[in-house]
This record gives structure tokens, sequence and C-alpha cells, in this order.
């Protein structure tokens, strides 16, 4: 039995000749959600299309269009020499109680979520660099050679090769990997080849790959506290257990990591240059933890993070260098020698790793973008990011030295800072009546990024301190950035 | 006690004048070496820069500089007035034991990889698409308007804004989310707002995301059969369980899901277009899916790769928009309408869990380079998306045809082919005689990519078919690579 209409029912339609939405799409949501709420039933005829453009002063056209895509979904069903219908064969329980959907989500809902999301629920992102003054990390990006950069990517891009269209090789393009290669062994004293450099995104998504390939939900991961905090939330998005142990003079220590917890399946530093006190891991350090991997079957993830930026004299070799059982996955970036919106880093990892590792890359990125990898081969083999590197290193020391100047200056009574060797900042201990977040975020709302050093604890600290980027801010700019920050520490003394 | 080295010793150090690794460079490691694994014993003095430089036929600061780096990482210490000694702060046990190390890796060693990274070990990567003919999802490359896109691109990186090179929002450039926000409300009747669009560096990243944040090692979580690869290795990777459904005309079956695992944390499923059969999931499965969703907390990953392309109509409308549960984590890429070289993709994910998301995704790749994002925006907002999905509907249409022309030509008698209404390529069914792997593997070597049917089945399988793209190939060459393919297949049902 078929029901006939009531045209009257759809005047009730929402049709809005100034929306964005074609008109014909309006027609079709709108009868879809009568249909699905209930208002039109299963079996009920629609009007003509003729009579309903009429009664709803629109084109003929613009109701068949509606009526095709109802359906060609499933919603009508058209009998010859009778019109349209609502289809019957729709699941009847399903419909009537149907709300008309809300893009706002129920407020509060019960939501299972894995216990490796479930940390995540609700904390709100930390607060990325953005390129504020004093931003650790943040390179002098007004310094950075852009026309010698845009002329070689324009280079791949004008007449793009087809390889550059399509699916890049999962471990990036083979001149880049070579051309990392080359560059890790002469500048970091890393032993690979080609095939062992897998470029991926970021540092982050090396981290990520390291933890997730040797831990399991439950596992042990030494990291090092303070520490840096991708690497914290990298283990606990894996469901592992990130254990802090703490740095000294010599860097990470696996005497106090064993007592700790006696066994992981990882360690994670950075040797070179610890993230973020700055100290370096002595020899006897090194090789007292490549005995312990070589030992027990354990891996260390080596995050060289800066390094290339040394000014008591040339950088020192990498930890990856020394291992003579492959069980270092060296990990590295461009965000600091380029800028962080290129999104290069890349890996190093032992031979018969690399296969794991390429697959597990593709479970979570496929690859990333030929031809800016194919401009960094460039830019690498060409010797401009080397030249780069050369007057970056003069000029950042230049700014490191400006900036202890200024802070001795207008805070020598408060602040507590000593030169760094190498790296892009510095740490600036406060006494313990002035709260370093409280600072943070006063800073923060003058525009500067100075990270409270606090936050880089997982562990409940009396360290108290402000990490000071030198390297992106220029140094006519300086003194009246260190006057702001002199002025904020002080309103806090009182 | 110092011991003097007899400087005969060092004679045997490999110094090479034609390398590309720099003499003090290559004096470095040679000496480290000697001291690592124990020619060069602890509180040894070494010769005076000034002999050695003699005795090496090199200059006086190669030398200086070699034993600058030893002193900087700890292996030789001055003795002012007594020159330099090798360090006996060493530890002795850890020397000596030391090999030469090895680039090439233990040939065979015992490796204790995670659950997740273990299915993979071994395995070799599944053969990229890397543009060959008949690969599924290639666009019509030669039909990208690049000039408009080069010059989209030149418009942010000629002076490029401060903000591009630096960290970019972790869901994307403010201007794209919104223009995609936009454009799936127009095409595909997604409803949502820009806050809830996440970029991403394509589809996959999305899949391992949404897998992640509700799956724990051993869940249960639903895919289609035959199904998409790439939802497979993400669910392994996770820990998780890969339950295959087998589809059937009107697409996944929650009655034939529920009978092989009745429950799961998670259904994947490609509802407009099936990947790779291609139908449509009927109206009624999509509201009881929905509706299982709403019941048991659950949600549904509806992967829309690729049903942009739609030749009977408009496009069929997203599952999404018909959830008024907000169950639904909506994933596409612009790998299809655009080239799958960009590396974009995105989600829609429900209000209330952007934040986990974008948190989640912070943990494995911080966030996505700004400046194509910002180009892609204005690819859509200023209508060139639009004006290309129109004309590459045309073409696809006319390749099609052209395809199933020339197969029914040259193969009628064996393949069994139906034409599309949707998507980039068609499934053409081979007689069980000719395994459509055999079929694969010959078409490879005469450089076409040609997939096998039977390559997207988890469960052992009957079906016996090929994969072939139309899109990506012109009219022009298709007679050619036709003939190719049928003297393969001929050859194979001799």
């Amino acid at each position: 039995m078929s029901r006939r209409l009531k045209n009257a029912q759809l005047h009730t339609l929402d049709i809005d000749t100034d929306s964005a939405t074609p008109l014909h799409q309006q027609l079709f949501l709108a009868l879809r959600q009568a249909i699905l709420d209930g208002r039109l039933k299963p079996d009920t005829r629609l009007p003509s299309s003729r009579s309903l453009a009429a009664d709803l002063k629109v084109s003929r056209n613009t109701v068949l269009n509606a009526y095709d895509q109802l359906m060609a979904e499933g919603y009508l069903v058209s009998r010859i020499g009778a019109g349209s219908y609502v289809s019957d064969q729709l699941p009847d329980d399903l419909l009537q109680r149907k709300g008309s959907g809300s893009v706002s989500g129920t407020p509060k809902r019960d939501i299972y979520l894995s216990r490796m999301a479930m940390p995540f629920k609700g904390k709100s992102l930390q607060r990325q660099y953005r390129g504020l003054p004093f931003s650790p990390g943040l390179p002098a990006l007004e310094e950075f050679p852009f026309e010698d950069w845009a002329r070689l990517l324009a280079r791949h891009w004008r007449r793009p090769k087809r390889e550059f269209l399509v699916d890049n090789p999962v471990g990036g393009a083979q001149i880049l990997r070579e051309a990392i290669a080359t560059h890790l062994g002469q500048t970091r004293a890393v032993r690979c080849h080609a095939g062992q450099v897998i470029v991926l995104s970021g540092s982050q998504q090396a981290i990520h790959l390291v933890v997730r390939a040797f831990a399991e939900p439950g596992d042990a991961i030494w990291m090092e506290e303070p520490g840096y905090p991708g690497i914290r939330d990298a283990i606990i998005a894996a469901g592992a257990a990130p254990i802090s142990v703490a740095v000294d003079d010599e860097g990470f220590s696996l005497e106090r990591a064993r007592k700790i917890a006696p066994d992981a399946r990882l360690a994670c530093i950075s040797p070179s240059h610890q993230y973020p006190l700055g100290q370096t891991m002595s020899l006897s350090r090194r090789l007292e933890l490549l005995q312990w991997a070589k030992d027990n079957s354990r891996f260390i993830l080596e995050d060289d993070y800066d390094s290339e930026y040394r000014y008591a004299g040339r950088p020192l070799s990498s930890l990856q260098g020394l291992d003579d059982d492959n069980r270092v996955l060296y990990v590295g970036t461009m965000s600091k020698v380029m800028f962080s919106g290129l999104r290069v880093g890349y890996m190093v990892v032992p031979e018969d790793l690399v296969d794991v590792f390429l697959a597990l890359r593709r479970t979570i990125d496929s690859h990333s973008p030929a031809a800016p990898e194919a401009a960094l081969a460039d830019f690498i083999s060409e010797g401009y990011l080397a030249s780069h590197i050369r007057r970056m290193r003069l000029l950042y020391e230049q700014r490191q030295l400006c900036l202890l100047r200024l802070l001795e200056e207008k805070l020598g009574g408060i602040l507590d800072v000593s030169p760094q060797e190498s790296g892009m900042h510095i740490v600036a201990f406060l006494p313990k009546s002035i709260p370093d977040r409280e600072v943070e975020k006063a800073a923060a709302e003058q525009g500067m990024l100075v990270r409270a050093l606090s936050g880089f604890y997982n562990l409940p600290t009396d360290q108290n301190g402000l990490i000071l980027g030198f390297a992106g801010t220029a140094e006519k700019e300086m003194p009246q950035l260190v006057d702001k920050l002199a002025r904020i520490i002080y309103s806090k003394a009182e």
C-alpha cells in the first residue's frame, strides 16, 4: 500500500538559496533526513519532480538530481509509470529512532580507548615552538639560503619526473640516502652505507619506530632524566614504561639505570649533547653501555639532535661509530641544521634490521614526498649544507656570547648560567623562590618561549631553571628580549 | 708508568690521501681504533705532533686536529710539557676485546623484537606502484595541472612566511583544514567542521592512528575480505588480530562478521567503493553497522579512497554523514585526486576524540610541512581541485571504456570483466587454470603492475583475477599493453 504524501509536509524542507551547498544537494539531504527519521515512511510515494519543483520554487532539474541521488543510494525506488517511492527495503527498526545528527558530538560518553591512547585523553598538547624567541632548537631562519633552496626545489618541480609523483621508496630516495650516509660518515663518524639510512618525516618518527620495534606493552625502557618529552610520549604511546634515569656530569649512567630497573628493552640517550642539560656522555660510560647492549642483546637509541654545532672544536663522534656489535639505532634530524618545516629526519639502523624498520615505517606512513628529497640530496652533495652549518656555527657562537653577556648584565645576581660548548640553547638556573613554570607562563604571554627546566623532568624535582635558545634570535633583538625577561623575573622575585 | 710508543707501530696506520674523508679524520679514526683494540695501551705516550706528521708525511695541523679530537672525546690526555698520553681512565675490561667493527652486521644473531615488529622480520616489502601501467589507484599524472600547482607552491615558497619554516600545527594548517571540511561537506556529505579534520601524510597514517587508538594487542578488528593490505598490516603492527569478513554484493556484512568474531573493537570498511572488488555497501547494511557501533560503543573506520570518481551519477554519500552518534572515523587521501607523491591524506574524527588523535599523531610524526599545505588549501578553495576532478572523471570514463573494449577484443573468451560505476580500476576474473599470481609476475617482468586479486585475500581463496588500473594509462598506449597482457595470458593457458 502506498501512502500519498501531503505536499504540505515537504514545505518544511529547509532550502536556502544563499548557501554554498548546491540546491540539489540540500534537497537530497533534507529528503534523506525525512526518510531516516521516519517522517517519510517506507513505500510512501513522493510528489512528481514537476510539482515539487513548483512548490519549492526550484528548477525541475534540481529535484531530478536529488531524486537520482536518493535512488542511487537506496532511499528511493522508481516504479515505472508510477513515480518514486520510499524504499521498503529499509530496516524498519533502524529508522525513526534517528536524531538529526549533531556535529558537536555527544558531550559526555564512554569511549573505550586502548591503553596506549588513554594517557593522552583530555590532555592538551604541549605548546609548539612556532618560532618564538628563545625557542630551544629554533635555528636562524633569516640566515637560511632560501634562494638556493628554492632554486634546487624548482629544478625538480618545474618538469617533475614521473617518479616524483608516484610512490617514493619507503626508505627515501636513493640519492638522499647516499648523501646522508656520506655526510654522517664525514661529520659524525657514523659507520654505515646508504642502505642502512632510512629517511623519515622527522626524528619523532624514528623514535616511535625504534620504541615499537623493541618494546611491548609493559616493557621497561630507560630514558634520561631530565629528557626529551617526545621520547617519553612515544614510550607511553607504545604502552611501555619509561624509566627515568637521572643524568650526571658524565651523562647517562648504566649503573644507576640498573639499580632502578635491572633490565630494559632499550636505552634512549643523547650522548653527544644531553637534552636539555648539555653534558657529553663520557667515553667509559659509552663503552659500558655498548657492552651492556652486546651482552644482553639489547639496543640503544642515540638521539643526535644538534651536535653539528660545537664551538670548542669539531663535533664529537657518534656513539654509533664506536659500536662494534650493531646495537645502536642512530637518529638525526634536518630541523636544526635547516628548518623544522622541512620535515626530514633519518635513522641509521643495523643491516639486519633494515627490513623490519622499512616494513614498520610503511604501516605508519607509506613514504615521504620525493621532490623535496631530491632537492635535499643536491643541497647536501653540492656543499650548501656544510657551508650553511659552518656559517651558523660562527653565528651561533656569537649569539650565545651576546646572550650570556646580557644575562650577566641584567640578571647576573639571580641566574646561574654557564656557557655551552655546543648546541643551540643554554640552561639558566633560577633560585628556588622563583618557580620556572611561572616564568615560562609569564614569558609566553609576552611572546617568548622560555621553557621551564622542571618541565623536562618526569619525576618530582628541585631543579628550577630556564631553557633559553639562542640560535634563532638576532643579536640586535636580544637586549630588548632580555629586558623583558628580567622584568618578569624581578617581578616574581619581589 | 708511561710507555714510549714505537713509531713503527704507527706506520701501520691507514692514511689514504685519495679518500674523501679528511686526513685528520682518518688519523683520528685510526688512532681511536688502536686505542680501542688495545694496540695503544692506557698511559702510552704518543709521538709529538711534529714527528708523527713527518713520519706520515702529512701536515702538522692534521696531527694536531686529530689529537685535539681524541682529547675532546676522552681518548687522550695532555700533560703540560710532557705531551699526549692515552687516557688511563678507560675501563680496561672494555678495551682489547673490541673487534674492528663491521658495517655489514653480524650475519646471524638473535634479536628480540616486539610481537608487533616480529611478523615483519624477513618479509620483503610488497612491490610499490612506482607509476607502472595498470597500477590500481594511479591517476593520469600527465593531465595534472603542474603549472598551476608549481605557481601556487612558489607563491608560498618565494618569500616563505616564518610560520612555514617552523612547526606546523599538529592537525595541519588551519586554512587547509577549513578547505577540506568545506570540500567534504559539498562532495561527500561529510558533516564536520574544520577542527575535526586532521591533515596527515597519507591515509596509511590515519589507518594506523585509528587502529592504535582503539585496539590493544590481541583485540579483534573486523576488516573486509578481500581488503586493503595496508589495513591488515596496520592491525598486525598494533599486535591486534585482523578478522577477515568476506564481502558480498552489498559489501560488508555485520551478521557474517559477528558469526566469525562476536565482538570487535573496530570495523574497517570501504563502503562507497569496496576495495578491490568495487561494490557499494547497501543502505540497510550501513544502518545496521552504525547501530552496532552505537549500541556497543564501538567505532568504524570508513576508508573513502577514490569515490570522487563516479561515472553513473554523483558520488555516493559517505557513511560518516549518516552517523548520528559520532562513531565513524572518516579517512580520505589526495593521492588519487592529485598524486601520491604529494603525501597528503586526512581524517575526520568525532569532536570528543580530536585531542587524543592529535596527541597520538604527535607521537609518531610531529606535523606535516606547512608550505605545501598552504598551496593545497589554495588549490582547493580556488577551484582547481574541483575542476581537475571533473576533467578526470570524463577522462577516466573514456579510459575505462577503451580498456574494456580492448579486453573484450583480445581476451573476451578468457577474462570475465564488468564495467565499474566508479573508481580507477576494474577486476578481470581469470579461469582457475591460469593462476593470477603467475600473470602478475610475468607482467611485472614486462613493466606492468597487474595485481593478482588473490593477493588481496587474507584467507585461502578460489578467487582468481587481475586488478587493472585504467586511470593512469593513456588510451593510445592501451592497445600495446593489452596485447602484451594477452600474450602473457595465452602463454599461461597453453
